[in-house]
């Protein structure tokens, strides 16, 4: 997939790479060439316009190598571009020393330019490439996946995330609307990239982009076709329950104008490549804003989202079912189970009944299991953690930016992901303008977590 | 003036100036609200997003600071905001005791982390103001005219730098035509950067952007309105030899297809607080790149451009003129001397003869001048040098770009400027794109000036 | 169909429309309000600015009326707003007087004056509506299919065709490129409109719009997402002799630079309301010019054309197939007849074997036919005729155009559609700029057809 | 002038004019070629394509003629174009016979058949010039000026003037803001268009375009860089009544969001050749459609307008004076002259007095003239009338869309202009929402006035 992704809009390398040419590893006498080219790359010999171009010729080898030939090449970069030691230990001294007199100031610049190494150097050289920032970005994904097996990379991948930090700043990027008027080569990169609801066709697609929905996403000015992430939005009059419902193209059309409420139901980020450089949250403020101006009165602005890991969690904690379900419950559910479903012998084994989905379509038994199941997704929501923050990641990134968990819902996601993700339950998490910044801060300072008080008993219970 | 240039695009700040506001020192209370400020901006506490707008209000207070105010703000933010150097001595012992382990590239990383700074934290929130990107740029045109009073500055300042370095790689920046049709806000800035030829209407301006002239800029795309250099062309059939000619609006505009040559008679960088940022020689080859394009038989692209430093370096070595004037030649002038110009006994005598402009305007008197002065200048250009490069500024960006001194012109420009700068000299510098690599080798490696013959022999005479 | 037509991009009146108003005919007390209302449109009453509006108001009525009450309508307008035909009589008859005195010309005004009619006055108030021309356009389309039953309407028919001719002159045309970029919104018209080879999904229309292809549209002004026409255009470097090759999904995609031949393989005409008006002409030559710029190579512009009425003028003159058939041809042909095919008496029977597609994929009797199929096209396309034009309108519009028949392509478009218009045969025109002005001019004067020599022979056997 | 309008924007013709073409009139060998180029024009021969090729180069042909050929190969077209007096009676015959009968509504069609003439045809081709739309509104220019003397123009000049109309469709226009960020060719048209105020400088320009200012144009999709017709708009807190004050470019800038008052002190129509089509109504209209979304506090909308004939009415109407200026009023002026003044016998002799601008500047003179001047002004706008409409243009624009006579103010415009106009007096036109469609039918209906109170009563007394 990332080979696709590097591929993508690059198209005088697709040419190269249909010829076959992605598959090559470096060998013997290809690896001094391209050691050779990198120093000179490092050197900086020659101007600077011609060292670009230099390296854009070189940047389109990476394109051609496979993966093995990729992590030997970045392999290159990071250990043999890095500072010198003994440079470093120099100048740390002299830094040392002057600490408290006026020369530390300069001592430290003097450190600092003995740490910046080559690496980024030649890597920012590789902008010449026409598409060069999705480029870097794209090798970025590639590092991100080797570095797993490679530690040797790690420096270079640090080096480069906070370049592309620095690129990607929120300062820099571009909040655009998208609809069915935007470009078809973009809107396709919605298709494919949507990572929450699938979008199944174009006409789905359009039926998110109808009147009665938003969809804005961040743009970068140098990857002008490339959402970076993007967030789907349904105007209605109540807080959605239902996602299915929600995707229906064969709804009625909803009268935008007469909307108090904004749903995100969707958000998607969609480049591997940029792992720690965050934006989300600035997305959220930005479309609330725009919506507001446009929608004025809208006074509710909340998602629809799903618990990705809940079911996960529940299995690997059978001793949390019995929590939420009790003696009472489960003999109500007993009673609807068909022959050939799993037998329950105590509460633990219900996970054995949720595992295929067919308890969904018997309505009695779902109703039987409804109150449980909120309860063990209250308790996963409000009582899990995991390096001291929520287990879930979903929850972790809309609290984080000052959301409540205001309601969940039962039966809200009834595809196979719902099913597998969370037993087909979703949430709804409710920005309130009044009470963001007290939330984030009460969360960031102690990790407390804002819910509202039904969900709160419920956890309780 | 940096003042102004703070200003500018700031409206919403320009109205708080408008009260008077920018006249402020920092004073005590406020001196400590102000420090409070900073930390709480350095310590991320709240979200990302609130962060940003508190340090939008921390801006604005800035731009109200007069010099005096804004120099201790600045301290602050160097001296109190810098790396813990116990942590860094930590983080170094780690990184050394690592070396040529596996451990290596994670304590460098570690190591790099001890070393960054808050500072550049703090700075870039400030991007949260609507022009923040041209407010960074102008605060570093502030702290440029600090650091020379106080060291304290220099780690802040070279942050900064990189910083800019890395937002403003050429990957990002766009190349523009400038034409009669772009905006008037965009065409009046030309006007009040233009560094070389000053513009002195817009009926000027008009005549610069006429059919048979070129003018191109780089711009940043956070900087919309901003021109960060741009350079002004004439389309010719010969080398340019005059500027005041060139500029000549009641000249008849030539048929710009016709055209063989073009001229590069002007480039101005704008910006002050990017120094130590170069896009110039990228500017230069883009600029020859799209000239190419829209006219095929351009064969020739050479400058006209001002020796800025002749005349101050002529009096400053009064032991040079001898060489380039011989005892024949100083009689030939003498024979042209009004009594009450001063009289000569040896060449040094000549820079108080040449001290003001009446010998341009007596055609004997300047015939007379004209071999020595043009063979002063060929030894000038050739031979000076500071620090291992040219004496002269131009002559050092034209050569490190791969250009060759291709001819000096006599009486190329008579206005008081070139008078003052150079006795009236000027020189095209010309871009043969089949040397300009190797010029450009031979130049980075042992300093060699590409020069043509007749300059070279000028020289040696 | 129309009416779909008509409800496209109005957005509020589809609201109208969905709550089931489009049913209505224009009963009794609405008539005579309506009547009223148009009077009072014709009659200025009131500022312009408000005429305007209450026209709006009067077209978004018309929208509502099913086609029953918009004939009543239109009536209404053709023959209560017409001239007075008694003023007229008085203008001609000082018209005629005026003949050869100085007053003729002023008279010559004064009689079209009074030959003005108020109809166009009312329909072009309609453009206050916020797709105005649109609506007139999809009005025109109206009164086509009402004219033919109602000749009272001739003469608003024929004034609003002279009015959307003003309009539409080819100098308010727009040339537009349609990529794979351009608007959803806009590409889902191209799906809608194509009218030769049916764009079966999103992905056969990407594949139109690839890097060897090129599709081109003209736009009006104020109907900025509509095309007026569009051709789509293949880059080769041969004469393409089949459709289905050429719109083949999985085919490899075309070094368009070295293409030599650029194939028009479909022209759409999308708007039913701008019969009479032609820009078809225009298209043709500014695709070219626009091809050659970016494809100096390309030295043939040619298309692959259907011929639409081949089969109904062969089915229906069965005199004609004996001349194509030969004795020979026949007897090769019986020799692959299968049992349960149609036995043949003599060539006029073959239309009914050729009834069905089956023998197009009976590879030896196709042979047996070609020769056959193609002399009795080649005898269609140049000696038949209708009202002294050739009798088939592709045919009509590429000679009219000054293109030459060049080549007759056998089981070239073997679609249902293909055999069922043409047996499968299409056509390539050649645009030969050397011979265009020649052969419109032939073909205008004398109805002389340009064809290749090989063409011509096959007809005259 | 009309010259300098042909001339503008029409590049290519620039240079031919360059070389001294524009002088030429049409002699004999000349006019026999123009001739058949336009007969071969006419009559369609060869492609549409290539006969708008000929007709560009036949309106290259016209470009370079002087007033003299000009007029002359107007003439042509005019007078040889025409329609067939005596198909024209034969289509008449045939139409009056079939009036009441099925058939009157083609013989209809078929008589305005007779009457189209190919003159139409011929300039209309003339579009095929890149800018042909220009052309034909400077060619109208040269029309109106040659009909005056040669009535057998006038019929080609009401065609030309209908198909401008239909071309010129309010539909068909874009309304545009025009801002200091407009494009500098734009700009300076505003500078040579301005009718009213003159525009002295670039500075007074921006200032015109300053934060608390608005300018409006429409403008023709087809002649982009044309502002057909430009309003200028204050924003205040009170009804403007001083042109300078409002045109200082020093004044403070108005917060313009505090403001209740536009002010339209000047509108300009900026293409002769356009008259008789007029869109300044729905200028207005749509100006303050948009000023109201912009700025939802403005209340009130008025113009600060000229009385361009003012004076020259009072000059030519000296029994006007005494109904103005009583006894009491010439006695306190009397007092106030000085000897080199024209001395008074009675009130008629007041307008030697205001010949020149002197007592402007005598403040005690110019109060005492003040009553009697304002009761001149009130009694010429609301009794004075020609043609049954009043007798100053500019009340009769903004009366005939729907405003009020509001305000006279004295000493409004102080300039040279402002003296030789109007006495130096301006007047408010207020558009009031509530009033407008009254005053406009009652001003259509019956011709009557709306003004203030105090006007009244001022014209009463």
């Amino acid at each position: 997939m990332a080979e696709g992704m590097v591929v993508r809009g690059l198209r005088r390398v697709r040419t190269l790479l249909a010829d076959g040419g992605a598959t090559r590893s470096l060998e013997g006498k290809q690896l001094v060439r391209i050691r050779d080219l990198l120093h000179e790359c490092a050197s900086g010999i020659g101007g600077e316009v011609s060292a670009r171009q230099r390296a854009g010729r070189l940047a389109e080898t990476y394109l051609r190598l496979n993966d093995e030939g990729r992590a030997s090449f970045l392999r290159i970069v990071a250990t043999e571009f890095g500072p010198d030691p003994e440079l470093v230990a120099k100048a740390h001294a002299d830094y040392q020393e002057a600490i408290g007199s006026d020369a530390q100031w300069t001592a430290e610049s003097a450190l600092r330019n003995a740490m910046r190494s080559a690496r980024l150097r030649i890597l920012t050289q590789f902008n010449a490439l026409s598409h060069g920032v999705k480029f870097l970005v794209d090798l970025r994904a590639d590092l991100l996946r080797f570095v797993e097996k490679d530690a040797a990379l790690r420096s270079l991948d640090r080096e480069l995330e906070s370049r592309l930090g620095a690129w990607f700043d929120v300062g820099f990027l571009e909040l655009q609307r998208i609809t069915w008027s935007s470009p078809a080569a973009l809107l396709e990169k919605l298709i494919e990239y949507e990572a929450v609801h699938q979008i199944r066709s174009w006409s789905d697609l359009k039926n998110r982009l109808d009147s009665d929905r938003r969809c804005y996403a961040f743009f970068h000015p140098r990857m002008p076709m490339e959402p970076l992430i993007f967030v789907e939005v349904a105007l209605t009059e109540h807080l959605a329950d239902n996602v299915q419902t929600l995707l229906d193209e064969h709804a009625p059309v909803f009268d935008a104008h007469r909307a108090n409420t904004a749903i995100f139901y969707s958000i998607s980020n969609t480049q591997v490549g940029l792992r720690g450089v965050s934006f989300g949250n600035f997305l959220l403020k930005r479309v609330v804003d725009d919506l507001k101006r446009d929608y004025p009165r809208l006074v509710n602005f909340a998602t629809l989202s799903p618990l990705p890991s809940f079911r996960h969690w529940a299995e690997k904690n059978p001793e949390s079912w019995p929590h939420a379900f009790s003696a009472a419950d489960l003999e109500r559910i007993k009673r609807h189970l068909t022959p050939e479903m799993p037998q329950l012998a105590d509460a633990s084994d219900l996970s054995k009944l949720l595992a295929d989905a067919r308890w969904m379509t018997d309505a009695r038994l779902a109703r039987a299991l409804q109150h449980g199941l909120l309860r063990l997704a209250a308790r996963y929501l409000l009582t899990t953690s995991k390096g001291g923050r929520p287990y879930d990641p979903v929850a972790r990134f809309h609290l984080g930016n000052g959301a409540r968990i205001e309601r969940l819902n039962y039966l809200a996601d009834t595809s196979a992901r719902g099913q597998q993700q969370s037993y087909g339950l979703m949430v709804n998490y409710l920005y309130d303008p009044d009470t963001i910044e007290a939330n984030v801060e009460a969360f960031s300072r102690s990790g407390e977590i804002a819910a509202a008080a039904a969900i709160r008993r419920s956890a309780r219970d």
